[in-house]
């Protein structure tokens, strides 16, 4: 079927969901087994249970996304530089026996939580030197996604909005632009606010796309959990279909370029 | 669970498809299934089977989209007058057995087959006074659309985009302009291009969408009709699921009011 | 030159502006002095200067617009039936001393201010039964814009957006629709909300804008008047140049067809 | 007046032109000088009467732009690394006598013309520590737009869409980010595709505009040039004037966040 691989992993879900901003581990839990996400993302820094063995004496994340259920995916979210970052992989390898697929995240502002490029690029190479698998968030620059994938990346994960804002992909052309010069796959990280804009990021041709504020924040977020997983169907599906073009009429074959809609 | 109602009868599926554009019948059958559609609409005048006994006496239409099965939605496309589309209205009642739900569309032009609303209200104060269950193709106009609900229509299809254009939705304010004001469903009736087009229609609070060339003239039709099916779900669960706020920043409260974006 | 002709007047500036909303006779007049206009607009219900000759015993609106120096276009805002807008047209004529050009709008709504379109082709018709010259306000629906023009309006004037809202153009492709199809002056009226929404609106290809609550509610009004002036003479002016095709590339000849962008 | 200062020198015009694609000296005369620009920028490498002392012998660019009457702006166009991109600059500099003011661009892509922003920062360290007053070519990413202030350049000029494409303003999240946490003039450098395109970067606050395809390839040059002086007074004056707030309806007060248009 139309299996999706990242770094010898295949999955039959293109969705993949953080764990963040629940209120509670049930409603963690219950969001989660809605979406049908295989792939989970934890901050680092913000999940004790990776870091503090003491945490894992009650209930905590790792019992509600059980790495012998999902792939964890540890994430370096509030790291500012690229030292601070491999450091933060590197303690997430060591708690959970050597696992070394770590999505990577070098924060350049802490408003809007964009990238800081140059040192992504720098942590990137050096994790990769040291054996990780490294799915990597970024801007949407089309010649930084390309670097970051000839160093090594095993995914690019470029924004397509702020991280927590629900505003939706800010720039197409540069979402297609990625994906049509990638070889490894391409994944919309950050800015989905509702379904119709993860199901615009798969018609890109994006491999998958990760969220969470817009489930976690969300009125009800098991059914909208729900709606993400029909919305990356659908999206993928469309594009797999091969869209109707679009026309000024139906009957007339008028070509659509400079037309101002 | 979430049914949609509308002139009495209850639904499951809130996407509505129409059977023209198909390489032929196994490929209509195809989609359609595929789709999960429970309405299906037919142009009467363009589909034989309605219209002439002999049609029926072969492999037609109505075999591939039987009454049994399907609620039919005979749909007067290609008439350009009141007088016309109550006279076609009337010929497929009859010779349905008395079926009395229909689609009115009186187009006012032959490239963007946008309908007349003047002749449309006209119609429709006729159908209904006849004692049919007027489904009614109109522009985004709010108010037209309220004074077809007031004369008794009972249910509202406003365009999205030109039919068969693939354009998507042109005026998200007047569709929700339509859908706050309205008693009677309402259902994105044409412009729908793709997978996240109907996902957003849902995502404004529409009942339903009917669509026809997005998913015929796709390159695959079945697959589009798969994509279509969870697209309306999507919408519609995260209509109901409440979608997270848009802000500028993940972190800070600031009003989105009057920024460019 | 570049002249703009209405039921038979020439003018050299496409800007139209309204009186409402400032806060003074002398901001008014600073105002409409710096946008340019040529034609002012004024609610006949809404001005006692124009029913009531006690008012014109001190200074009022009629000062800062005398009929000497501007072309008057009374309008009927306010009033939400034919047969009241046509009262009131005929009011207004006997108190200008048989000054036959009127702007027509049939409210249909007190909050959206969207016109009734089918009182206003009633009204239309009688009013240039009348003698009347009928500038009308109407939906952006291209078939009521050709039946508004069949019956003998001298110019038509499509809502962008609702009056007062400056959202800016909800729907280009009608906007394109009916100044393609017209064959006398097309000018959008209503929902600018800042200058690059008039340089669209004349890029679309309109004969003019006619604009109100950008200018007076804006925080400088009078500069806000300037910026409509050069905006909507750098529309016009980039209609006439005839602007580069869209590209995806500036080396490529790729056609744009279909591109999400 | 609101006059615009960049590496001490202040101009009243805000808009920036470029000299290529025209088709003779003559048409770039005209189409400059109606512009009313008063920076001009030349591709180093492709303006003979820069490089080569023969080649101005004859009449050639120097002589439509002459250093008396305008600011020349040199820029690196054509230079895919930081070592090439400041090479050319010393060239430049020596043949114009120690004009030291350059418009700096490093090409990631040939096709998209992209900045390469790690180059980029290279580059423009360097030419800084040699004395050269920088404007520089950039993405749209806040972040790197920060660092290229924080090391020294005097104006920021993030692209809007791509070079020579007219495609618009791609992402209107990331201009504003910009231009609100800059402290150097921030313009915006390539995109640009008709007048409306040129007032919105305006009214997003950017202080100038520097385009060159959009007037080159318009049907009609100097028309199109006349356009876009009008437009970027348009957008400015609307900038300062502060606009309407976007309202739903003109007489409610309800606020608009989080309403789908």
């Amino acid at each position: 079927a139309d299996a999706f691989t990242v770094a010898g992993r295949t999955f039959a879900s293109r969705l993949l969901v953080g764990t963040g901003k629940y209120a509670d581990l049930d409603e963690t839990d219950a969001a989660i087994t809605a979406s049908g996400a295989e792939i989970v993302t934890l901050a680092i820094r913000r999940t004790p249970a990776l870091t503090d063995p003491e945490a894992r004496k009650t209930r905590n994340l790792l019992d509600v996304v059980p790495p012998e259920k999902y792939t964890l995916l540890p994430n370096t979210a509030g790291c500012y530089t690229a030292k601070d970052a491999v450091r933060t992989c590197r303690m997430a390898r060591e708690l959970l026996d050597g696992h070394n697929l770590v999505k990577l995240e070098v924060i350049g502002d802490e408003k809007t939580l964009y990238p800081d490029v140059s040192e992504t690029l720098v942590a990137a190479r050096e994790l990769i030197a040291d054996g990780f698998d490294v799915m990597v968030y970024t801007s949407d620059d089309p010649i930084v996604a390309r670097r970051l994938e000839d160093i090594g990346c095993c995914a690019i994960m470029p924004l397509a909005g702020p991280i927590g804002s629900g505003l939706g992909i800010q720039n197409r052309y540069n979402v297609v632009e990625i994906v049509e010069h990638a070889n490894v796959p391409v994944l919309v990280d950050a800015g989905v606010g509702t379904a119709s804009d993860a199901a615009i990021a798969m018609e890109l041709g994006c491999d998958g796309v990760l969220l969470n504020t817009a489930i976690a924040n969300a009125d009800k977020p098991v059914l909208m959990a729900q709606a993400m997983r029909h919305a990356v169907i659908a999206g993928r599906q469309a594009y797999l279909a091969g869209r109707m073009p679009r026309r000024r009429y139906a009957s007339a074959s008028s070509p659509m370029t400079n037309l101002p809609f």
